[in-house]
């Protein structure tokens, strides 16, 4: 409910790109300094990446909306709890951000990589886009910079690309690898050995390349063939498999 | 050949972001505001998309570097006087920029959305990155400011997203949209009643959406369900088709 006289603050879903504070889009720093309330998501006990790429770009006086996610453990996303409790804990977080809309106050959502692309912040978009004005600012994605910073292009001429969750069983990435030119794998972690196979099975594993933290001071690049078979992979690694351009 | 005692210049791919000039990044425009020398692809007679893009952010002394394509009207991209011709011009156009850099000057490529994604400036970097130092600064896709500014969500969970050029046949759409979560018609133009006929038949037309020139001052987001279907559309629109959120 709105404060009586007072308009309603607008939503921003801030993309901060893939690590490199100077990687926000001009837009996206301009809102940031215009906005004192800023809500990221966050694992407990964990500063938020989101929030760590968007430092230099924050106000002085700066209000923390700090989103803790429920859960510190990666659950099984099927399973019937790890669902109730996360949508419990979009509703929670979305009543919160509308206190501020409601106060006329503007939030920032800052989102690492692009807000619609695999983003958290749909699930407040989803929840507050019909009763508030929300305004997205694409950012660039995580594959994105990875591929800059490979110094691979991803796709030429017709190339078809396909983003592949790692979490898919084996059969079904190795599918979507036979009808496909270019592949990103997303969220590959502990799913690595899995994209490896599927890889090597359809004669692609020789031009993969391995990318962890892209554009981040501590980033790695390097020939997905080269690395260690069972060398550890984080969550958010990726793997790219640049298309060679399909003339048709 | 490089003036002896100098050092080679840098090549810069700058992705410029899909058309509103604030959503280049930060990187971006400061590398623009000190580079001298900046090319871009243009068509014969037209100012060139990239080049209005950055238009903003280029120094006013900057040294216009044009490269205008040597066709005017879209050729078959599978003919052998397409491909001869266009090889022999990304030839010539890196015979001109290696010019300035061996003179020791950056030269800055302007790249309408991202260098490495469909974009041209990647047969520059394939003729010129083995001789030079050659660093990219990725940039927001067009599909990406297309679907900030239709508000949807593209991507959720563990959607698989296909990125599928238009010109494939009919067949071939549809095949792509049967084994996808999330779809991204890209290059449409002409090729829009076969993307429309491949939706309906995979069952999928309600929820896409036509968006043209996304992000600059005469964009249109329309359902493509409610546009007519022999209205024409430009080369660059795109159709996207959100995914629904597979939790697997």
């Amino acid at each position: 409910m709105s404060t009586p006289g007072t308009a309603p603050g607008i939503l921003w879903g801030v993309g901060v790109g893939p690590g490199d504070p100077d990687l926000l889009t001009v837009k996206a720093a301009r809102v940031l300094s215009d906005t004192r309330v800023v809500a990221h998501f966050a694992k407990k006990g964990n500063a938020g990446t989101a929030r760590t790429i968007a430092g230099p770009h924050l106000r002085p006086d700066w209000q923390e909306l700090r989103l803790d996610y429920p859960f510190t453990t990666e659950l099984e996303v099927g399973a019937a709890d790890y669902t109730n409790g996360i949508e419990a804990f979009y509703d929670t977080s979305a009543a919160r951000i509308a206190g501020y809309l409601d106060a006329g106050e503007p939030v920032a959502v800052l989102c690492e990589g692009d807000p619609f692309f695999y983003g958290s912040y749909m699930y407040l978009h989803d929840r507050l886009a019909g009763r508030y004005e929300a305004r997205v600012i694409p950012g660039i994605t995580g594959m994105g910079g990875c591929w800059a910073v490979a110094g691979t292009p991803i796709t030429r001429w017709n190339d078809v690309m396909t983003v592949i969750p790692a979490t898919l069983p084996e059969e079904a990435l190795a599918q979507r690898l036979a009808t496909t030119d270019a592949a990103v794998f997303m969220k590959v972690g502990r799913h690595l050995p899995k994209v490896r196979a599927a890889l090597a099975a359809a004669g692609a594993l020789d031009r993969a390349v391995y990318v962890e933290r892209g554009t981040m001071a501590n980033q790695k690049v390097v020939a997905l063939a080269d690395r260690p078979a069972d060398e550890a992979a984080p969550y958010f690694s990726i793997v790219l498999v640049p298309g060679r351009g399909v003339r048709r």
